[in-house]
């Protein structure tokens, strides 16, 4: 990238010999999200997405505006959304380039959902409930980590496909939101229960035939006590598990139910599903312009305050989608 | 039931007012089956079967005669397999007796082998490793408590499936004949193995795509950190986890890898499948007889013998499929 650094405001451009493909734009909003912590431990055994390299910059979801482009598919301008760098400006090469997408239907809904219910948190959900979980009306749902950018929404689709949707959170805030904003039947704070057996088997005294699992440890195993026969589980993430070392992951030690009850365990990332995002947008912004669908978000001010964020995930100081607003659209001027 | 008890050899019947729908059987072979040990415990949480009543005859998989019947399916002279008791004869009544199935096709094959490759374990081994793990050629199989009833036949049918596949069992013998009678391409003894994630990345270098989980705890943890990306987990049994109480089961730890990997864990019983024996019979009969699948019976002799066979699963003192001989099937007369 060359910044041409006069005291007229001159457009940034990629320099002369523009890499094949490349990107330059002005990131605008960051995500916060949960999967990002994984990739700072090491060992990272087998997985979808490489640890991060210390001293380079830290990658994730954003939405930003194209300022220069070499890759055909993209115009200085455009907004996307998609992998960029946590920074004011960020160079987006291939093969990384093939996760940003143009943001072109976004009339009347603010741009920073597009790290959320328009972005990966949005897909994942839908794919997690609607292709992993197969849900019909009528059954149990329960969601952990309720409030969150994929909770959230979770229990919303649960509501408009017919079934009876519970979820726990960690404050009362949080549960009063899932109760008043998001439409669950019910709701816990997971904090406030001493037994979470007995908390699940209070909300779903006839069992659980679906759990969006976001959490992991102590929840699962629970849960599985409650499932019912048949019941699917879509496996997110583990978010309770993600600061402990290897070996001092919290035991779970009721998996016998998977045979009693013939449970299935998927686990599942949004870039698997990718070809589905289309489908899941026109279907989706409907209900977000209609009002049907609510949505929350914690907005943190300004690039310094990103790492403070991210971290808040893990102590639950969030309510609602964590993201980061770097800049104002309007000054992303192209 | 009643007997005519006199000096000469006078057939049993059913009493005169045959009860509709009832079997009076006279039992042959017994089959002893890992999930007869949940059943004895208390509580007996949401489960496909009924905890055993204290005082009651024990019901398990067996193979026996018919001496009478009033359900027109069955006629004196039949051989059946299916639910019965431990006990010499029972009278098999609705509902039970809907598990009972004549046997039809036997010729050249030993009647024993409808409590195992013919029988619950066979349907049990080509169901979750057909239909649950959807082999493709060329992937690395591990089955656990590989030379058991099931074990020895999911080795085999990965090797038909052209995977690549590895047993553990718990002695030098079996671990013997996983190599030689079972055509398993590696096998260990997970009792000299004092790391098993270590043993398994020793076997799987480049990981496991599908497991075959017969036994829990450590070797699932295990596993989990072995699977590769998109890698099934076909839930069959949990032997090591079955002596163990409420809240002392084996922790597992590294369920994250469920996420990270994609992967995919299936609890499965064999009575959902019922009507996909008749396939499984016709498919496997022809491989008995040419000698393609070899199959390894451990019998025990007599009634008297069968609740210390039971219990010497728990501690892999059986050698293959463990059933109990009661009766030739000359003094069977119908």
């Amino acid at each position: 990238m060359a910044a041409t650094a006069t005291n007229r405001r001159v457009p940034l451009r990629l320099a002369g010999d523009k890499p094949p493909g490349s990107v330059l734009v002005r990131n605008l909003y960051l995500s916060c999200d949960p999967y990002m912590r994984p990739k700072m431990s090491r060992p990272l055994r087998e997985s979808y997405t490489a640890a991060f390299v210390p001293g380079s910059v830290i990658t994730g979801y954003g939405v930003a505006r194209v300022l220069d482009s070499s890759d055909p598919r993209l115009a200085p301008g455009d907004l996307v959304w998609g992998i960029t760098g946590w920074e004011d400006y960020s160079v987006v090469r291939p093969p990384t380039t093939a996760f940003l997408a143009k943001i072109s239907h976004h009339g009347g809904v603010p741009l920073s959902y597009y790290t959320g219910i328009l972005g990966m948190p949005g897909l994942t959900a839908y794919v997690g409930f609607h292709e992993i979980c197969a849900p019909k009306a009528g059954e149990a749902v329960f969601v952990s980590a309720a409030s969150g950018a994929v909770g959230q929404l979770v229990g919303q689709f649960a509501r408009l496909a017919g079934c009876r949707v519970v979820g726990s959170a960690g404050s009362a805030e949080k549960v009063e939101l899932l109760r008043t904003r998001f439409g669950f039947h019910d709701a816990f704070n997971y904090k406030e229960e001493p037994d979470l057996a007995a908390a699940l088997r209070r909300c779903f005294p006839e069992g659980i035939d679906i759990y969006f699992e976001n959490v992991g440890g102590a929840m699962l195993d629970a849960v599985l006590l409650n499932m019912r026969a048949h019941g699917r589980i879509a496996v997110c993430g583990l978010i309770s598990q993600y600061n402990l070392k290897d070996g001092e992951k919290d035991a779970v030690r009721n998996l016998s139910a998977v045979v009693a009850k013939r449970l299935r365990l998927q686990g599942f990332i949004e870039p698997d599903h990718k070809h589905l995002y289309p489908k899941y947008e026109a279907w989706v912004l409907p209900y977000i312009r209609d009002g049907t669908l609510a949505y929350v978000e914690d907005v943190a001010e300004g690039l310094e305050s990103a790492p403070r964020a991210l971290i808040g995930l893990f102590h639950g100081r969030n309510v609602g989608k964590q993201l980061v607003r770097v800049a104002d659209d309007a000054e992303a001027g192209a």
